[in-house]
Protein backbone atom coordinates (compact mmCIF):
# COMPACT_ATOMS: atom_id res chain seq x y z
CA UNK A 1 0.00 0.00 0.00
CA UNK A 2 1.50 3.39 -1.06
CA UNK A 3 2.43 5.39 2.06
CA UNK A 4 1.68 9.41 1.15
CA UNK A 5 -1.68 10.12 2.09
CA UNK A 6 -5.12 9.66 -0.36
CA UNK A 7 -6.98 12.25 -0.35
CA UNK A 8 -10.68 11.06 1.00
CA UNK A 9 -12.59 12.48 -2.10
CA UNK A 10 -10.16 10.04 -4.12
CA UNK A 11 -11.08 7.11 -1.88
CA UNK A 12 -14.53 8.02 -1.70
CA UNK A 13 -14.61 7.56 -5.90
CA UNK A 14 -12.50 4.59 -5.78
CA UNK A 15 -15.29 1.86 -4.69
CA UNK A 16 -17.33 3.15 -7.68
CA UNK A 17 -14.57 2.49 -10.41
CA UNK A 18 -13.69 -1.25 -8.40
CA UNK A 19 -17.63 -1.63 -9.15
CA UNK A 20 -16.66 -1.10 -13.28
CA UNK A 21 -13.73 -2.66 -12.81
CA UNK A 22 -15.76 -5.81 -11.21
CA UNK A 23 -18.17 -5.89 -14.53
CA UNK A 24 -15.53 -5.71 -16.80
CA UNK A 25 -13.88 -8.88 -15.44
CA UNK A 26 -16.79 -10.44 -15.44
CA UNK A 27 -16.78 -10.11 -19.03
CA UNK A 28 -13.76 -11.51 -19.37
CA UNK A 29 -11.87 -8.16 -20.52
CA UNK A 30 -8.41 -8.10 -19.48
CA UNK A 31 -7.35 -4.25 -20.23
CA UNK A 32 -8.81 -1.35 -20.85
CA UNK A 33 -7.91 2.61 -21.94
CA UNK A 34 -8.50 5.47 -19.90
CA UNK A 35 -10.58 7.07 -22.67
CA UNK A 36 -13.42 3.71 -22.49
CA UNK A 37 -13.38 3.89 -19.00
CA UNK A 38 -14.24 7.38 -19.43
CA UNK A 39 -16.88 6.93 -21.35
CA UNK A 40 -18.70 3.74 -19.14
CA UNK A 41 -18.09 6.01 -16.26
CA UNK A 42 -19.19 9.19 -17.65
CA UNK A 43 -15.63 10.48 -17.01
CA UNK A 44 -13.26 12.56 -18.46
CA UNK A 45 -10.28 10.71 -19.19
CA UNK A 46 -7.87 12.90 -17.46
CA UNK A 47 -9.96 12.34 -13.78
CA UNK A 48 -9.55 8.96 -14.68
CA UNK A 49 -6.12 9.13 -14.95
CA UNK A 50 -5.35 12.05 -12.13
CA UNK A 51 -7.57 9.36 -9.47
CA UNK A 52 -5.30 6.51 -10.22
CA UNK A 53 -2.15 7.91 -10.42
CA UNK A 54 -2.19 8.65 -7.05
CA UNK A 55 -1.62 5.35 -6.02
CA UNK A 56 0.70 4.41 -8.56
CA UNK A 57 0.95 4.24 -12.24
CA UNK A 58 -1.12 1.25 -13.66
CA UNK A 59 -1.59 2.54 -16.72
CA UNK A 60 0.97 2.10 -19.50
CA UNK A 61 1.10 4.34 -22.43
CA UNK A 62 -0.49 2.99 -25.51
CA UNK A 63 -1.86 0.07 -23.63
CA UNK A 64 -4.20 0.95 -20.82
CA UNK A 65 -5.00 -0.60 -17.74
CA UNK A 66 -4.82 -3.79 -16.37
CA UNK A 67 -7.88 -4.79 -15.46
CA UNK A 68 -7.75 -7.68 -12.22
CA UNK A 69 -4.63 -5.76 -11.82
CA UNK A 70 -6.27 -2.58 -10.74
CA UNK A 71 -9.53 -4.22 -9.20
CA UNK A 72 -7.23 -5.96 -7.15
CA UNK A 73 -4.94 -2.89 -5.44
CA UNK A 74 -8.38 -1.23 -5.18
CA UNK A 75 -9.72 -3.52 -3.15
CA UNK A 76 -6.51 -3.79 -0.70
CA UNK A 77 -6.05 0.49 -0.41
CA UNK A 78 -9.79 0.42 0.73
CA UNK A 79 -8.61 -2.70 3.20
CA UNK A 80 -11.16 -5.02 2.13
CA UNK A 81 -9.16 -8.39 2.53
CA UNK A 82 -9.24 -7.26 6.30
CA UNK A 83 -12.87 -8.53 7.00
CA UNK A 84 -14.00 -6.37 9.88
CA UNK A 85 -15.36 -8.16 12.54
CA UNK A 86 -18.88 -6.25 12.38
CA UNK A 87 -21.71 -6.07 14.54
CA UNK A 88 -25.38 -5.03 13.85
CA UNK A 89 -27.46 -2.76 16.39
CA UNK A 90 -31.46 -2.58 16.11
CA UNK A 91 -33.02 -5.87 14.48
CA UNK A 92 -35.84 -3.42 13.00
CA UNK A 93 -37.08 -3.41 9.11
CA UNK A 94 -33.65 -1.47 8.04
CA UNK A 95 -31.39 -3.79 9.95
CA UNK A 96 -32.98 -7.01 8.70
CA UNK A 97 -33.20 -5.75 4.73
CA UNK A 98 -28.92 -4.93 5.24
CA UNK A 99 -29.09 -8.30 6.94
CA UNK A 100 -30.54 -10.19 4.68
CA UNK A 101 -29.77 -8.28 1.63
CA UNK A 102 -26.19 -6.27 1.81
CA UNK A 103 -22.95 -8.41 0.88
CA UNK A 104 -21.06 -7.69 3.83
CA UNK A 105 -17.88 -9.83 2.54
CA UNK A 106 -17.60 -7.92 -0.59
CA UNK A 107 -17.43 -4.72 1.36
CA UNK A 108 -14.92 -6.15 3.61
CA UNK A 109 -16.67 -6.63 6.41
CA UNK A 110 -17.75 -9.82 8.36
CA UNK A 111 -21.24 -9.95 10.30
CA UNK A 112 -21.11 -11.42 13.60
CA UNK A 113 -23.89 -10.43 15.55
CA UNK A 114 -27.19 -8.48 15.73
CA UNK A 115 -28.19 -6.59 18.62
CA UNK A 116 -31.71 -4.98 20.09
CA UNK A 117 -32.36 -3.44 22.94
CA UNK A 118 -36.38 -5.09 22.42
CA UNK A 119 -35.16 -8.83 21.47
CA UNK A 120 -36.29 -11.22 24.52
CA UNK A 121 -35.08 -14.20 23.09
CA UNK A 122 -32.21 -15.46 21.18
CA UNK A 123 -33.01 -16.34 17.47
CA UNK A 124 -31.49 -15.03 14.10
CA UNK A 125 -31.46 -12.87 10.70
CA UNK A 126 -30.33 -15.03 7.95
CA UNK A 127 -28.00 -17.46 10.55
CA UNK A 128 -26.70 -14.64 12.36
CA UNK A 129 -27.46 -14.79 15.99
CA UNK A 130 -29.11 -11.99 17.51
CA UNK A 131 -28.97 -11.00 20.88
CA UNK A 132 -30.24 -8.59 24.18
CA UNK A 133 -28.63 -4.82 24.11
CA UNK A 134 -28.40 -6.89 27.84
CA UNK A 135 -25.65 -9.13 25.96
CA UNK A 136 -23.42 -6.83 24.53
CA UNK A 137 -20.30 -5.99 26.64
CA UNK A 138 -19.82 -9.57 27.60
CA UNK A 139 -19.90 -10.65 23.72
CA UNK A 140 -17.82 -7.93 23.00
CA UNK A 141 -15.17 -8.95 25.18
CA UNK A 142 -15.43 -12.26 23.80
CA UNK A 143 -15.10 -11.23 20.10
CA UNK A 144 -13.62 -8.46 20.02
CA UNK A 145 -15.99 -6.47 17.30
CA UNK A 146 -14.05 -3.72 15.23
CA UNK A 147 -17.12 -2.06 13.44
CA UNK A 148 -20.46 -1.55 14.55
CA UNK A 149 -23.63 -0.69 12.51
CA UNK A 150 -26.20 1.68 13.67
CA UNK A 151 -29.58 0.97 12.45
CA UNK A 152 -31.26 3.10 15.71
CA UNK A 153 -33.35 5.67 16.37
CA UNK A 154 -31.86 9.13 16.44
CA UNK A 155 -32.58 9.89 20.08
CA UNK A 156 -30.42 6.48 21.13
CA UNK A 157 -27.61 6.68 19.00
CA UNK A 158 -25.11 8.96 20.87
CA UNK A 159 -25.73 7.33 24.18
CA UNK A 160 -24.97 3.78 22.35
CA UNK A 161 -22.06 5.07 20.47
CA UNK A 162 -20.14 6.09 23.61
CA UNK A 163 -21.47 2.55 25.23
CA UNK A 164 -19.70 0.74 21.69
CA UNK A 165 -16.46 3.01 21.82
CA UNK A 166 -16.12 1.98 25.42
CA UNK A 167 -16.51 -1.84 23.78
CA UNK A 168 -13.41 -1.37 21.60
CA UNK A 169 -15.46 -0.48 18.43
CA UNK A 170 -13.12 2.05 16.24
CA UNK A 171 -15.62 2.19 13.26
CA UNK A 172 -19.24 3.43 13.02
CA UNK A 173 -21.45 2.63 9.67
CA UNK A 174 -24.43 5.34 10.72
CA UNK A 175 -27.72 4.32 9.99
CA UNK A 176 -28.99 6.50 13.06
CA UNK A 177 -30.22 9.92 11.19
CA UNK A 178 -28.36 11.62 13.83
CA UNK A 179 -25.18 12.49 12.12
CA UNK A 180 -22.27 12.49 14.91
CA UNK A 181 -18.75 13.23 13.68
CA UNK A 182 -16.93 12.47 17.18
CA UNK A 183 -13.98 14.48 18.65
CA UNK A 184 -11.72 11.00 18.74
CA UNK A 185 -9.53 10.75 15.32
CA UNK A 186 -8.70 7.57 16.32
CA UNK A 187 -13.15 6.59 15.51
CA UNK A 188 -14.50 6.45 11.74
CA UNK A 189 -17.90 7.53 11.15
CA UNK A 190 -19.76 6.87 8.03
CA UNK A 191 -22.82 8.61 8.33
CA UNK A 192 -25.59 7.00 5.75
CA UNK A 193 -28.36 10.01 5.37
CA UNK A 194 -30.57 8.47 2.55
CA UNK A 195 -32.85 11.66 2.58
CA UNK A 196 -29.89 14.17 1.26
CA UNK A 197 -29.89 11.50 -1.66
CA UNK A 198 -33.55 11.71 -2.35
CA UNK A 199 -33.48 16.01 -1.89
CA UNK A 200 -30.66 16.21 -4.49
CA UNK A 201 -33.34 14.02 -6.20
CA UNK A 202 -36.50 16.54 -5.68
CA UNK A 203 -34.02 18.98 -6.80
CA UNK A 204 -33.18 17.18 -10.11
CA UNK A 205 -36.74 16.30 -10.72
CA UNK A 206 -37.94 19.82 -10.24
CA UNK A 207 -35.59 21.55 -12.58
CA UNK A 208 -36.45 18.98 -15.44
CA UNK A 209 -40.59 19.71 -14.41
CA UNK A 210 -40.27 23.67 -14.37
CA UNK A 211 -38.32 23.15 -18.21
CA UNK A 212 -41.27 20.90 -19.48
CA UNK A 213 -43.13 23.26 -17.77
CA UNK A 214 -41.89 26.31 -19.57
CA UNK A 215 -41.79 24.38 -22.95
CA UNK A 216 -45.54 23.41 -22.71
CA UNK A 217 -46.36 27.31 -22.35
CA UNK B 1 -36.11 30.75 -7.08
CA UNK B 2 -32.75 32.35 -8.04
CA UNK B 3 -32.47 31.80 -12.26
CA UNK B 4 -28.67 31.42 -12.36
CA UNK B 5 -27.38 27.45 -12.36
CA UNK B 6 -26.16 26.27 -8.79
CA UNK B 7 -23.67 23.71 -9.27
CA UNK B 8 -24.65 19.82 -8.36
CA UNK B 9 -21.97 19.84 -5.68
CA UNK B 10 -23.40 23.05 -3.91
CA UNK B 11 -27.24 20.96 -4.18
CA UNK B 12 -25.60 18.04 -3.02
CA UNK B 13 -24.41 19.89 0.52
CA UNK B 14 -27.99 21.49 1.04
CA UNK B 15 -29.76 19.04 2.40
CA UNK B 16 -27.31 18.84 5.14
CA UNK B 17 -27.17 22.39 5.78
CA UNK B 18 -31.46 21.98 5.81
CA UNK B 19 -30.72 19.49 8.59
CA UNK B 20 -28.42 21.78 11.11
CA UNK B 21 -30.91 24.44 10.11
CA UNK B 22 -34.02 22.25 11.41
CA UNK B 23 -32.22 21.51 14.80
CA UNK B 24 -31.47 24.71 15.30
CA UNK B 25 -35.44 25.53 15.22
CA UNK B 26 -36.31 22.96 17.04
CA UNK B 27 -34.05 24.55 19.60
CA UNK B 28 -35.97 27.93 18.80
CA UNK B 29 -32.61 29.58 17.71
CA UNK B 30 -33.72 32.54 15.31
CA UNK B 31 -29.55 33.82 13.96
CA UNK B 32 -26.84 31.93 13.93
CA UNK B 33 -23.36 33.04 12.47
CA UNK B 34 -21.09 31.89 9.64
CA UNK B 35 -18.49 30.80 12.33
CA UNK B 36 -21.12 28.97 14.86
CA UNK B 37 -22.40 27.08 12.00
CA UNK B 38 -19.14 26.26 11.07
CA UNK B 39 -18.39 25.07 14.31
CA UNK B 40 -21.24 22.64 14.00
CA UNK B 41 -20.93 21.38 11.09
CA UNK B 42 -17.18 20.69 11.07
CA UNK B 43 -16.94 22.99 7.82
CA UNK B 44 -15.12 26.60 7.50
CA UNK B 45 -16.66 29.63 7.94
CA UNK B 46 -15.81 30.76 4.36
CA UNK B 47 -17.05 27.30 2.89
CA UNK B 48 -20.09 28.01 4.70
CA UNK B 49 -20.30 31.97 3.45
CA UNK B 50 -19.19 30.65 0.05
CA UNK B 51 -21.92 28.16 -0.31
CA UNK B 52 -24.76 29.97 0.59
CA UNK B 53 -24.14 33.01 -1.18
CA UNK B 54 -24.41 31.02 -4.57
CA UNK B 55 -28.45 31.85 -4.12
CA UNK B 56 -28.57 35.27 -2.54
CA UNK B 57 -27.17 37.13 0.72
CA UNK B 58 -29.32 35.91 3.25
CA UNK B 59 -26.50 36.42 5.79
CA UNK B 60 -26.01 40.06 7.06
CA UNK B 61 -22.44 41.64 8.32
CA UNK B 62 -22.55 41.42 12.22
CA UNK B 63 -26.10 40.15 12.10
CA UNK B 64 -25.47 36.07 10.77
CA UNK B 65 -28.14 34.18 9.36
CA UNK B 66 -31.91 33.63 9.74
CA UNK B 67 -32.24 30.07 10.76
CA UNK B 68 -36.02 29.65 9.68
CA UNK B 69 -35.40 31.81 6.43
CA UNK B 70 -32.64 30.31 5.38
CA UNK B 71 -34.39 27.04 6.19
CA UNK B 72 -37.16 27.78 4.02
CA UNK B 73 -35.10 28.89 1.45
CA UNK B 74 -33.47 25.85 0.61
CA UNK B 75 -36.26 23.94 0.77
CA UNK B 76 -37.45 26.01 -1.55
CA UNK B 77 -34.47 25.88 -4.00
CA UNK B 78 -34.28 21.89 -3.56
CA UNK B 79 -38.25 21.44 -4.62
CA UNK B 80 -39.37 20.23 -1.24
CA UNK B 81 -42.74 21.77 -1.35
CA UNK B 82 -43.79 20.10 -4.62
CA UNK B 83 -44.39 16.99 -3.08
CA UNK B 84 -43.93 14.64 -6.91
CA UNK B 85 -46.37 11.61 -6.63
CA UNK B 86 -44.04 8.38 -6.18
CA UNK B 87 -44.25 5.19 -6.43
CA UNK B 88 -42.06 2.18 -5.40
CA UNK B 89 -40.89 -0.80 -7.04
CA UNK B 90 -39.64 -4.28 -4.99
CA UNK B 91 -41.54 -5.12 -1.82
CA UNK B 92 -38.88 -6.96 -0.49
CA UNK B 93 -36.89 -5.87 3.08
CA UNK B 94 -35.39 -2.67 1.67
CA UNK B 95 -38.71 -1.56 -0.12
CA UNK B 96 -40.60 -2.36 3.27
CA UNK B 97 -37.92 -0.46 5.40
CA UNK B 98 -38.15 2.78 3.41
CA UNK B 99 -41.95 2.35 3.04
CA UNK B 100 -42.01 2.29 7.47
CA UNK B 101 -39.74 4.16 8.02
CA UNK B 102 -38.23 6.73 5.22
CA UNK B 103 -39.69 10.77 5.83
CA UNK B 104 -40.72 10.55 2.12
CA UNK B 105 -43.01 13.73 3.07
CA UNK B 106 -39.93 15.48 4.48
CA UNK B 107 -38.05 14.88 1.31
CA UNK B 108 -40.43 16.27 -0.96
CA UNK B 109 -42.26 13.51 -2.05
CA UNK B 110 -45.72 11.85 -1.34
CA UNK B 111 -45.44 7.99 -1.86
CA UNK B 112 -48.65 6.76 -3.60
CA UNK B 113 -48.46 2.78 -4.71
CA UNK B 114 -46.00 -0.04 -4.42
CA UNK B 115 -45.41 -2.67 -7.07
CA UNK B 116 -43.78 -5.88 -6.85
CA UNK B 117 -43.68 -8.81 -9.04
CA UNK B 118 -44.58 -11.35 -6.95
CA UNK B 119 -47.73 -9.81 -5.17
CA UNK B 120 -50.70 -12.05 -5.65
CA UNK B 121 -53.22 -9.63 -3.91
CA UNK B 122 -53.91 -6.61 -3.46
CA UNK B 123 -52.28 -5.95 0.42
CA UNK B 124 -50.76 -2.68 1.78
CA UNK B 125 -47.65 -1.70 3.72
CA UNK B 126 -48.25 1.25 6.46
CA UNK B 127 -51.51 2.38 4.50
CA UNK B 128 -49.99 2.11 1.07
CA UNK B 129 -51.29 -0.61 -1.13
CA UNK B 130 -49.33 -3.18 -2.53
CA UNK B 131 -50.27 -3.52 -6.22
CA UNK B 132 -49.06 -6.82 -8.80
CA UNK B 133 -46.32 -5.04 -11.55
CA UNK B 134 -49.70 -6.08 -13.87
CA UNK B 135 -51.09 -3.12 -13.07
CA UNK B 136 -48.35 -0.49 -13.14
CA UNK B 137 -49.69 1.11 -16.09
CA UNK B 138 -52.93 1.36 -15.87
CA UNK B 139 -52.14 2.78 -12.30
CA UNK B 140 -49.95 5.63 -14.09
CA UNK B 141 -52.24 6.15 -16.61
CA UNK B 142 -54.85 7.09 -13.87
CA UNK B 143 -52.18 8.71 -11.33
CA UNK B 144 -49.23 10.32 -12.81
CA UNK B 145 -46.77 9.62 -10.27
CA UNK B 146 -43.43 11.78 -11.15
CA UNK B 147 -40.94 9.65 -9.41
CA UNK B 148 -40.38 5.62 -9.27
CA UNK B 149 -38.04 4.14 -6.26
CA UNK B 150 -36.22 1.04 -7.45
CA UNK B 151 -36.02 -1.45 -5.25
CA UNK B 152 -35.43 -4.22 -7.63
CA UNK B 153 -32.43 -6.46 -8.57
CA UNK B 154 -29.60 -5.55 -10.53
CA UNK B 155 -30.95 -8.17 -13.34
CA UNK B 156 -34.22 -6.25 -13.90
CA UNK B 157 -33.14 -2.69 -13.35
CA UNK B 158 -33.08 -1.26 -17.00
CA UNK B 159 -35.87 -3.06 -18.08
CA UNK B 160 -38.14 -1.88 -15.17
CA UNK B 161 -36.34 1.69 -15.56
CA UNK B 162 -37.66 1.88 -19.48
CA UNK B 163 -40.92 0.48 -18.61
CA UNK B 164 -41.26 3.39 -16.20
CA UNK B 165 -40.08 6.02 -18.37
CA UNK B 166 -42.88 4.94 -20.77
CA UNK B 167 -45.58 5.57 -17.85
CA UNK B 168 -44.20 8.63 -17.64
CA UNK B 169 -41.61 9.06 -14.81
CA UNK B 170 -39.26 11.91 -14.64
CA UNK B 171 -37.00 10.63 -11.94
CA UNK B 172 -35.27 7.34 -10.58
CA UNK B 173 -34.04 7.04 -6.70
CA UNK B 174 -32.11 3.74 -7.92
CA UNK B 175 -31.17 1.26 -5.20
CA UNK B 176 -31.11 -1.82 -7.68
CA UNK B 177 -26.74 -2.07 -7.64
CA UNK B 178 -27.24 -1.27 -11.18
CA UNK B 179 -26.05 2.30 -11.58
CA UNK B 180 -27.94 3.41 -14.64
CA UNK B 181 -27.03 6.72 -16.40
CA UNK B 182 -29.68 8.06 -19.04
CA UNK B 183 -28.43 9.48 -22.26
CA UNK B 184 -31.88 11.26 -22.13
CA UNK B 185 -31.22 14.43 -19.95
CA UNK B 186 -35.30 14.45 -19.18
CA UNK B 187 -34.65 11.77 -16.98
CA UNK B 188 -33.05 12.36 -13.30
CA UNK B 189 -30.85 9.40 -11.75
CA UNK B 190 -30.36 9.12 -7.94
CA UNK B 191 -28.41 5.96 -7.79
CA UNK B 192 -27.59 4.66 -3.90
CA UNK B 193 -24.37 2.45 -3.39
CA UNK B 194 -24.75 1.70 0.36
CA UNK B 195 -21.51 -0.67 -0.56
CA UNK B 196 -19.52 2.64 -1.63
CA UNK B 197 -19.98 4.08 1.90
CA UNK B 198 -19.39 1.05 3.53
CA UNK B 199 -16.02 0.77 1.86
CA UNK B 200 -14.80 3.82 2.59
CA UNK B 201 -15.54 3.15 6.10
CA UNK B 202 -13.46 -0.17 5.49
CA UNK B 203 -10.20 2.26 4.14
CA UNK B 204 -10.78 4.70 7.37
CA UNK B 205 -11.34 1.53 9.73
CA UNK B 206 -7.91 0.25 7.71
CA UNK B 207 -5.95 3.28 8.69
CA UNK B 208 -7.11 3.63 11.89
CA UNK B 209 -5.76 -0.45 12.42
CA UNK B 210 -2.66 0.07 10.72
CA UNK B 211 -1.85 3.16 13.32
CA UNK B 212 -2.75 1.55 15.74
CA UNK B 213 -0.41 -1.71 15.40
CA UNK B 214 2.70 0.75 14.58
CA UNK B 215 2.04 2.14 17.75
CA UNK B 216 1.78 -1.12 19.70
CA UNK B 217 4.89 -2.19 18.22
Amino acid sequence: MPKEKISISVIKRLPRYRRYLGELLKQNIAKISSKELAEMMKLTASQIRQDLNCFGGFGQQGYGYNVKALYDEISKILGLDKKYKTILIGAGNLGRALTLHFDFEDAGFELIGIFDANYKEIGDINGIKVYNMEELEKFCEINHPTVAILCIPKCNAKEVADLLIDCGIKGFWNFSQKEFALDNSDIAVENVHLSDSMMTLSYRVNEIMSKNSETDE
